[in-house]
């Protein structure tokens, strides 16, 4: 198996840290998304929607789209547990996965995709949204830190995927100058922890 | 156990279908989201981002996210299981769940949000970003309907989640006139099939 990959996105990101935490080795094959190469007819082969991370399995099986390919070494290798120990803590695992995604990962990724040089010419940019979307980035940051005023981890006492896909989202947004503010100091202890953990640098 | 539910939004429908397949009764309560029941100190205490639907355990936990409602009842009753029956047809159902939430289900929303009058005055607007989703989520249907000349449901041979999610997401679209094309023969045999089966209706 591989995994179609890129350094410069935050999605593959995720899978990276991923398994690091679970102390997997899998080969990564580099797709030049800045020129394009994800969406050469080739790649669109394993991934129609030309998105970047992509899991090739043996068979030529291709799983797209961080989470699943998460999901699924979750199953092939269990330990450490990142989506939680039994029905419950799954499902609030779960929930703050989600969370993260739609409330802190998804709207960073539009301030950068709506007002960021790159994407210009590239796809039709709305401004406005990119700045509807920086409010509602920093109200989830906002949040985030009144929640981790209560517990170690996003979803608990334990490192997950919510934690994840939160350090992921956030370390994207400094390119488009969002920030954890000073007086976030819960969210700034979680991030301090967690970025110091060795699978961040994946 | 019960579910915060609300009959005139597209997620706790998501639940609502999952359980029927399941067979599986819970009682529901219903939460009063065009007056702004949901937005109350004390539903916000159940869940802080004033979503439903909300699943209340017994004990108090409340777990928020329709797909994390789900999952907790995939694992409560497996049969029939609607994440896949193993970890590479997981896998692929997670893939598809996916897609068929950032690529049908959340570009529908997004033209709800950003041009019916429901929500004028109620959140910012951007109409612009509405026309943006109203082109993508055309452009789902179209590509899903390619996908769907390949098999009978969205993740293969069986119904999973992926089948509920762009259920809910398309049956959405018609306030905002978004409706599945003449010429999309696969999509339209596609959704007879799951429209005609009893879960729909809940």
């Amino acid at each position: 198996m591989k995994i179609y990959d890129s350094q410069v996105a935050p999605n593959p990101r995720r899978v990276r840290i991923f398994l690091a935490e679970k102390g997997v080795q899998v080969p990564y094959e580099q797709v030049d998304i800045v020129s394009g190469a994800n969406r050469s007819p080739e790649f669109r082969k394993k991934n129609p929607l030309a998105t970047v991370p992509v899991l090739e399995l043996d068979d030529g099986t291709c799983i797209a789209e961080s989470v699943a390919i998460c999901r699924y070494f979750e199953e092939l290798y269990p330990e450490p547990p990142l989506f939680g120990r039994n029905p419950r803590e799954r499902a609030i695992v779960e929930m703050w996965q989600r969370r993260m995604e739609f409330h802190v990962f998804l709207p960073i990724v539009m301030v950068f995709r709506n007002c960021h040089p790159f994407f210009a010419g590239r796809i039709r940019q709305v401004p406005e949204w990119g700045e509807v979307n920086r409010e509602w980035a920093m109200e989830g940051l906002s949040w985030l830190d009144r929640e981790l005023a209560e517990r170690r981890f996003i979803a608990g006492d334990s490192f997950t995927i919510a934690d994840i896909t939160a350090l992921c989202g956030i370390d994207f947004g400094r390119v488009s100058n969002i920030r954890i503010q000073p007086e976030q100091k819960n969210l700034k202890r979680w991030y301090d922890e967690v970025s110091s953990r060795p699978s961040a640098k994946a």
